[in-house]
């Protein structure tokens, strides 16, 4: 297996990524990675990992045609690479809305597909659950059809790589009821119901969206990447809440002094590092897009998910599903 | 000051809506209170209370229709009372949606008002500091000149009620820069920047909304709807986690017995029964939603909004700024 990994574009800098790789390759013989960036600050890498150099870096805010235009930057080198080596997979932390075009132009969406989606697993209240949203910001506004599309994209996700075996597909909507939503969504919901489509369970509100039940839960890209950056938003402020909580006085102090075991647990369980990132879905290729912040264990959970897309043939999947 | 109270249709019944209406009319001697529900379940109300029976109560999950043909029930009997007594505002914790729209009907939207708009106040980080969100679920689909509308309604409420002198409106969107959005979100913003809108500040991403930066945000009722709804479900989410963390082991337990003071208020700062409900603007009258699960501090406070909307006059403001 070949894995493509852009070891620039991360906020902590190539050191998190060269632990990241050096640390999968322990754990996994039967890949080659080819490491694209600077080579001067590669050179602790694992003799394994084939460095491709590469000398700019795309900035995080940059367009998809910044992109297009930057032969040297290491995302175009290693969508470049991804092509002519023929991989299996890529992880790149750079900017989205760059990372997401140039790879979609690159690798070209599967015959079939409207719209690729950004998806990813959200920890839940079930010990040991995820639940796969999408899109979570791949675009702006979706379409009945696309939203369908997204449906099927993400049951195949979380059947392959999660191994929940008949996943149920929620819509995302401003109440449970069937009659519920915008327009989009109540038409989305006609239309799964018409279709029969397998293990389809309705919507679901916003509240309920973590509380386990749901195995995938679909939305248009603009609702959906509202929602993840909400949860983003209420974390970081109870996060700080909680940390005033423990430091406003002495008793709290030593309060937290018993309870930290327990409260770092907590964090851990809702932390994003251990998810790895997003996925695009609908492409001719495995595109993961780690975490800006990602520090070495976030970015190889990201490989990981890049790896384990590929062993379980998740774009074969799809190509199949979108031909019925 | 004549006030209307719905005694019905809190989940925790009369109890509560009795206890708060006597805490209220302690405080203010300047104002009748117009008390309708069962009679029988009223005994205990303070004398200056004017008691209205009605025998009926609308169920939660009740449509529009259901309310407009229940005419016995305490929710019509109330708006109905608005309008004989010519009231300056009224309280009910019964349906959202039985309610907003009995109440549009009956109350009429105010002359160039094209949607009626429910409205929060969030807390945030910055102490003692709230931020206005609408619309929270009125609507399932805005168009760009009812945001529009709703970013001077909330800013007029905003002025008038929390006594923010110039308030900040924000869009919420999912980027921050101007060309992020839904094509409905980039329209308004274009129109917002267009027309000069006072202190209009641009997108807020769903991750800052409650940072404190922002005195009010627009949103179509679908998203807003949406957020409401995941900022609930992710509070609940942690607040489950935390109430784990503290009881796993018994160092947790005894870190709690220390912390717990701070750890409530926390928890107080975070509580919607201190910001007394939600508001329907853009009708003629003041119209407020108790918390369907209300307690008594709860639905007093949601007695409280009402009165001090009356008191500064919001739907006076409200009218002539939608003659400019």
């Amino acid at each position: 297996m070949k894995l493509i990994v852009d070891m620039m574009g991360s906020d902590l800098g190539s050191k998190i990524t060269v632990e990241a790789v050096n640390a999968f390759l322990k754990e996994h013989p039967d890949v080659t990675i080819f490491a694209v960036g600077r080579k001067e600050e590669l050179t602790s890498l694992d003799s394994r990992a084939i460095v491709v150099d590469a000398r700019d870096v795309i900035a995080m805010d940059a367009g998809p045609l910044d992109v297009m235009r930057a032969k040297e930057s290491s995302m175009l080198k290693s969508l470049n690479l991804y092509l002519s080596e023929e991989a299996d997979g890529m992880v790149s932390a750079g900017g989205t809305g760059a990372y997401l075009s140039a790879a979609t132009i690159k690798l070209k969406l599967i015959p079939g597909v409207e719209r690729a989606a950004l998806v990813s697993p959200f920890p839940t209240l079930k010990e040991n659950h995820y639940v796969i949203i999408l899109d979570i910001g791949a675009n702006n506004e979706n379409t009945v059809s696309q939203l369908v599309q997204f449906a099927k994209m993400g049951q195949i996700y979380a059947k392959s790589v999660l191994k929940i075996e008949n996943p149920g597909v929620f819509l995302l909507s401003n109440g449970s009821e069937s009659g519920k939503g915008s327009p989009l969504i109540i038409e989305t919901h006609r239309t799964l119901k018409e279709q029969n489509f397998p293990n389809f369970k309705g919507n679901i509100e916003g509240r309920d969206a973590l509380n386990g039940e749901a195995d995938v839960i679909v939305a248009d890209g603009f609702t959906g990447n509202v929602f993840l950056k909400t949860t983003e938003g209420i974390a970081k402020m109870i996060g700080k809440l909680l940390k005033d909580a423990f430091t406003e006085r002495t008793s709290s102090k030593v309060g937290y002094l018993f309870a930290r075991k327990s409260i770092r647990n907590m964090k851990r369980k809702l932390d994003y590092k251990n998810t790895g990132g997003a996925m695009l879905l609908g492409i001719n290729g495995v595109v993961v897009k780690a975490h800006g912040s990602s520090d070495g264990t976030a970015f190889k959970n990201a490989i990981e998910v890049a790896y384990k897309m590929a062993r379980h043939n998740v774009i074969k999947e799809i190509k199949e599903k979108m031909d019925e």
